[in-house]
């Protein structure tokens, strides 16, 4: 609890293709006091383009950490932002970058890790890896040109989520009374759910239908807490098909 | 007077030395419905570095109108911003963005020529420069580290323009809404699910210990949908327990 607000806030980068952006994304990071950067599966390596394009913000690279999985990368979160720039067919709980960094500077504050997530340059997120966040952030943008350089979007959304964190006032008027569980507890609880349901037959694997990630989104957009999740799993427990 | 205002709005870079940060703030400015880019004697030509960082905002560089002087790419205007990172020994009057973002948006939907100058990337603006400003505009920032790449600052700067131009209430509200379930449905999921829960063994009737509470606050927060209600109905019943 005793980090400060702006150290509770990571900025995941996955599948990064350019190293050139992830150095301008630290820098961008940096000049927003964010220096919690984390890629996960990255598909480049930081090199000198990065260091270059970091200028003076070798230190966010230095201490940046590369992981295998977004869940790794998004562990001991307990809210996570995927951003996107294209309309999604499932409607997705859609926040602006400032309604997002105001609810992130929230939960900081109140001592929750929080995440941002950002896709490959080329594709954005994949709808697994939306599945794993909270909330979806658009940044408003050219309808004919959506498309953002990553660093840029990385550097909006920080520029936000600091004004967001320098504003107190805005910080007490929310009070929030429970921590939601953590990102693992929630896959462990989805992990379960899946087998039940298929146990029960409710959910053929040969024919999802999209059924989790409509269950995902049901209660991602709940936040349960751990004492929420504890129940939600006792249930799943008793309600097991036995033969 | 009938030009669209994002088109009274015209980006000037001063003395830029590097093809890239031209090309990324052409990218920059149409992600944000910009077009208009003046480069004031530049110290670099646009080359491939600049149409490679473009990506698909080649129209933007193409009609760049390159001059001489400052003076010059300020020609019509009757606002005109100038950022800076650095505090100055003049006090000037200082502008957040949000703030200039405003002003610059209200001058150009009654028609005026509006102007936001960017200096060079190691110097930024010489007091020259500022003279020609009626307002100075810095991004908050890192106060050990302000430094944001030149392109970034454009996006930055863009990003509160178009949310300016751009009626913010609607923006605001952007996001997806569904109409949650009736109460009525709701209430047959809770009785529902009582039961299925009491049959399993879950739930004790004699002593319950808030537990449909506390399933009640966490759904309720959820609001789910028609469809969600018609998914945890089947659920249920396939969960139910058999004899």
């Amino acid at each position: 609890m005793s980090a400060a607000p702006a150290d509770r806030v990571r900025i995941v980068l996955v599948g990064t293709t350019h190293p050139g952006n992830i150095g301008a994304t630290a820098r961008a990071m940096k000049t927003m006091c964010l220096s919690r950067l984390w890629l996960a599966a990255p598909h480049c390596k930081i090199n000198a383009d990065a260091v270059a394009r970091a200028s003076g913000a070798t230190g966010v690279l230095d201490d940046a950490r590369c992981v295998e999985t977004l869940d790794a990368a998004l562990s001991g979160c307990s809210l996570v932002f995927g951003t996107t720039a294209r309309p999604r067919t499932l409607d997705w709980p859609a926040l602006t970058p400032r309604a997002a960094a105001e609810k992130a500077a929230v939960a900081a504050a109140a001592g929750s890790d929080v995440a941002f997530v950002f896709g490959p340059e080329r594709t954005g997120l994949s709808n697994d890896d939306l599945d794993r966040c909270h909330y979806r952030v658009t940044i408003p943008a050219n309808p004919r040109y959506s498309s953002l350089n990553l660093a840029a979007a990385v550097q909006v959304l920080s520029y936000e989520i600091m004004l967001a964190l320098n504003d107190p006032a805005a910080i007490e008027s929310e009070a929030v009374d429970t921590v939601p569980a953590g990102a693992d507890d929630m896959e462990r609880f989805y992990t379960h759910l899946e087998e039940v349901l298929t146990a029960s037959g409710f959910l053929d694997p040969a024919n999802p239908r999209h059924l989790m990630r409509r269950l995902r989104r049901l209660f991602n957009r709940a936040r349960p807490d751990q004492n929420e999740i504890n129940i939600l799993r006792g249930m799943l427990r008793a309600l097991e098909p036995r033969d």
